[in-house]
């Protein structure tokens, strides 16, 4: 089957991209930079752009359209203007793709578009939408657009909703990466309370969900997670441990962000039982390899501490 | 004070921009094709290209934009992929306007966002949103992202929900016009039962509102109606009478549309009262006005019944 993946190069998306192209597909893949990926076609351009988005489609063809761009600086990404530029970009691109006869597309959501004031775990069925950033008001903004739209015009039309995640070029400020970069730095890593519980997922998991949702005959939204609550204590120890136990985490060294919610899980029956995705490995093991991708990464970049 | 106005050529926006004229500001209008509009400054260009938009805003250096664009088809606007050019582009236009360091924002949206199925009279404080259309959907999407926007960087933002329209330029199959052009025509006026209520405001009347609503300071959503419930027989009743009685009102001719809400009507007093808008005719002299419009129109085409 042809499919478009658009961020194919990107952090979720990389991993998307490799999993259609090991289960045979033609992939195509846009990028803003000439790359290569493996497998994968690169078509190189700007999705602001409305000529990138008609040539991708045009030289794509695809049968499915998998949208994970949607980048925005880190740390600034919760109330950046680019996120409306994400937005327009993405209805201009869905517009495109139905007047092409794209079949089925299937774009990123984010689990910030739930109401987590309840802190009951997050159903795509029963759970109500309240974001209250505007990256997660673009993003369900968008869905609701393409939504409609999917509904009037025939195509298939998923959405699915990513949680938290770890793994291989995470951006070293985040939770995982800095835990690992500063105990491997030989710096005490230091932590909130850490008393809140998190859905963690490793992104290639994350990636080879998007990739079955892809795949699928599944519509609407679909929470893309491990489904395991964990403490962000405990994620820490694990990490810790799976770093044979060097260094110290220092709980309660960084304040708990005002209102921030105490509990995010995903209930996961839909892309278990209806998309029929399964991670192989544990986030015990995923943490373990990623570990080891942080060691290899900082080695081969020189900066390891002697 | 400078302001920019989309739409400025349209149904409602040539009202508008007549307003903020009258009223000694600097306006300026875009417009997809060359056009004079007496005491505006035309930009010509198409809204959809990022282009245009930039061109526009720097052009008119607006304090305050009033962005009235979104033009669909008659009869196909409910569903039309054309929502979704229109949404992508008043999202771009109000990423790029904050840009320019605009003070102001006003976007025009529709009676079609409330939930209409309760029939109580629409609140923008009170009334749930639950839009059920493309076009609605659209529009309410694009509202939340523009005022999630403008909450998090510092401008003003209103959002005019307009109800049912009439008057000059109104398409021809649109119910008053085609009404006042059936009777005008020595036809029946074929009409549906007619026992639904509506909102319905004369569209310089609303071009006004939308020209104060601009013009003051007042942020978040504000219904652009006329606040009193007509039903439609009454309404057709009124053209009828203005028209000297002439011609045949023939009820019950058309079907109700299947799940037609019974009852659209506003609630005015942020209009009113924070606002300060009160129009200055009454629905029955603005019905007169039309008709006279409607003659006027046909006897210059040459198409009036001898």
């Amino acid at each position: 089957m042809r499919l478009l993946v658009t961020g194919g190069t990107g952090f979720v998306g990389r991993w998307a991209a490799a999993a259609l192209v090991a289960a045979g597909h033609e992939v195509f893949v846009t990028s803003r930079s000439s790359v290569t990926i493996p497998g994968c076609q690169v078509i190189v351009g700007n999705l602001f752009e409305k000529e990138t988005i008609d040539t991708a489609l045009d030289i794509a063809k695809p049968e499915v359209l998998l949208h994970l761009a949607w980048n925005v600086e880190h740390g600034k990404f919760w109330h950046a203007a680019e996120n409306l530029d994400w937005a327009a970009a993405t209805i201009r691109l869905v517009a495109s793709a139905q007047k092409m006869g794209v079949r089925r597309m299937v774009c990123a959501g984010t689990c910030m578009e739930y109401d987590l004031s309840s802190n009951l775990v997050c159903s795509e069925a029963t759970t109500a939408i309240n974001p209250n950033t505007l990256y997660a008001v673009s993003k369900d903004a968008t869905r609701r657009i393409a939504d409609e739209f999917a509904s009037v015009s025939g195509f298939e039309f998923a959405w699915g909703r990513l949680f938290f995640l770890f793994g291989p070029n995470e951006h070293p400020n985040r939770l995982v990466s800095s835990i690992i970069t500063s105990l491997l730095a030989g710096r005490p890593a230091l932590m909130s309370s850490g008393q809140q519980v998190r859905d963690f997922t490793d992104v290639r998991d994350a990636g080879e969900a998007f990739a079955a949702l892809a795949l699928s005959n599944v519509r609407g939204e679909v929470n893309i997670a491990s489904g395991q609550a964990l403490q962000l204590r405990e994620l820490a120890h694990e990490i810790h441990a799976a770093m044979g136990g060097i260094g110290e985490l220092r709980f309660g060294a960084l304040p708990d962000r005002p209102n921030e919610p105490a509990r995010i899980v995903a209930d996961i029956i839909r892309l278990r039982d209806e998309v029929g995705f399964r991670p192989i490995k544990s986030i015990r093991e995923r943490l373990s390899e990623t570990v080891e991708w942080w060691r290899n990464r900082l080695a081969s970049e020189s900066v390891m501490p002697s």
